[in-house]
């Protein structure tokens, strides 16, 4: 079978875009070509620094003249941290651009398109369209939604436990897995955690890729109803990277005075029953610019989620060992489903290998989907 | 790679032997080669039925005088059911016989080897040695360490739940996943769970195979400590497969003698705090001739074969759905592991796909071993 050219230039910026860790912003791959050569190509690596269609420009120099540009979406019209890339695809004199997508905010959508078009650039837009969509899945969500992406992950034994019935849960899983979580952090501008888990596990919830040069400071949300978080818990170091604590009207008002003097976020939310309000923390997270929200557990805030449908994705990893256990955690816990004809179902299941363990993302399928 | 010649015979027998259900007997493919093409092959269909190299020898006829044979399993020397293949081999004028692996049973190994070499043919032995070892890898269990080899079967959705809170468990997984549980089934002669699943679940645990025109008579086992087994439960009716009820003196001897009336096995175990003894269990089944027990269940049975050291695999399907559940029951229950480092590990393993479900295969890595 013969892939069509465009199509192989645009898996290299495909390919190129994912080595950026980007949030809030997309991740872009750039490619630019000129009599069947790459005369440049780059990257968008973090939201502040150039985007791609601008790195694979100062990497071509005089060769972007009359070059044909592979871009894994809509170059922009709007004055950002960095001036328009259309413009400066313009005034490069770039000759065609094939896009992969358009840009899915809606005060975007077509106008880096036009731009280009009226300065006489041929425009082609949809070159493995799929792909680029599921490649910023957050970025689309949060820009047609106005809701941030979230991903429920966890890690289990192949009996499924989380941790086991002592609490113990360091560690299930194996170096390699673990590098994942980081890069999935990486990939969401927020790390969310039950106070469960904290009270549990005391974690950092910081992101730690090794070979970055600087730390991706993600936000760190806790969801912590009765505010019971110790005041010595790592992941209140707001130096490493800001947290924020949602919390309901039970909580202690001087020991939300203490944390806010130290920095961290206290937000007083709705409650349900006595439990943070899981919509209006995701409506409030939305409102601070929060695209995309990786919630590492515990069960119990899991099955919250689920339950108000606010799950987007799952990434759970299983490690090749047996915990047992009848009083041993799980990643979804709350009430569940009853019957099993009423459980929930996952499409675009897709298993592969980290070292010895077996990582599987998936999609649920909402009943009204 | 150039794979020798005598592999790519050995892989056609081994691919042979893996058609049949023969329990208690292994699972032998034989393929007879004369200059360089097949001229007969078979495999052993079922206990009782002609052995693979007699397959051979009648669909070769006259071309088996001067061939090479290739066998999954050294070639018996003693009168079972059949006569000895030994016997017929040389009769046969077969010149040259190799073999992946000598019989492990002490009474045999070797001796057919001998008869053969006495006979002047000349006897290979150990091609896929390793392959041919894990096929029978029941047969072998039980025949060097006179105990059936366990194998723990559970059903889960990806977050670890074999039923849901209300004990909900049909279906977890779908067709090409069932269809393997009842080759699974076929492949050891006796299906065991506790009284649980069956008060839960009211299974059959016959041996249900499409096209297959014998059904096969497994042992049906249920460990029912204090004789809770309902009398109108479909593993009753012994017209469909055979039972034993494994339970303790706690028993009403009124239940047990209604049930032996109904030509079910009831069998009386020490007990270990009110529970059957699960390795004296074993043991007994060993003395029946049980080289293979396949447990489905449920997790505090698993569970206790755990506790014993007594699995000696794991195979565990995983449905892509999700449950959730704090009291939704899990593969493995009882105590379970207090530290991560405590827990068991599982080595070779092995996972693929069964229609939309998930299937790993592993085996257990005991301290001592």
């Amino acid at each position: 079978m013969r892939v069509p050219l465009e199509e192989i230039f645009m898996r290299r910026a495909l390919s190129l875009a994912q080595r950026g860790y980007t949030a809030p912003n997309p991740m872009v791959g750039a490619v630019l070509v000129k009599d069947g050569r790459v005369v440049g190509e780059g990257y968008h690596r973090r939201a502040g620094m150039p985007h791609a269609e601008i790195e694979a420009l100062r990497r071509a120099g005089e060769n972007a003249r009359g070059a044909t540009l592979y871009v894994t979406l809509e170059p922009c019209s709007h004055w950002g941290r960095t001036p328009p890339c259309a413009d400066a695809l313009i005034e490069a004199g770039v000759r065609c651009v094939y896009a992969a997508m358009q840009d899915p905010n809606p005060l975007v959508a077509g106008k880096g398109f036009e731009k280009l078009r009226e300065a006489g650039i041929e425009v082609q837009v949809g070159v493995l369209e799929e792909r680029a969509r599921q490649l910023n899945e957050i970025f689309v969500k949060y820009h047609t939604t106005g809701m941030p992406f979230v991903t429920a992950k966890a890690a289990m034994s192949l009996d499924g436990k989380t941790a086991t019935h002592t609490g113990d849960s360091k560690w299930i899983t194996d170096e390699p897995a673990r590098r994942l979580v980081h890069r999935l952090r990486a990939r969401h501008d927020a790390v969310m955690v039950g106070i469960g888990t904290v009270l549990r596990d005391d974690p950092l919830l910081t992101v730690r890729l090794p070979r970055m040069r600087a730390a991706l400071h993600r936000l760190r949300v806790i969801v912590d109803s009765q505010l019971r978080c110790p005041e010595e818990a790592q992941v209140l170091r707001v130096e490493d990277s800001p947290t924020l604590i949602a919390t309901t009207a039970s909580a202690s008002p001087e020991k939300i005075s203490r944390l806010k003097e130290r920095g961290i976020d206290v937000e007083v939310l709705p409650d349900e029953g006595g439990q943070v309000d899981l919509r209006a923390l995701m409506q409030l997270l939305a409102q601070r610019g929060v695209t995309g929200v990786l919630c590492e557990g515990g069960g119990t805030l899991i099955a919250g989620l689920f339950a108000k449908r606010l799950v987007d994705k799952v990434v759970f990893f299983y490690a090749p060992r047996i915990i047992g256990g009848r009083a041993a955690p799980t990643a979804v816990e709350g009430e569940g489903a009853a019957r099993i004809e009423e459980c929930l179902w996952l499409d675009r299941v897709h298993w592969r290998r980290a070292g010895r363990d077996m990582v599987v993302q998936a999609y649920p399928v909402w009943e009204d989907d």
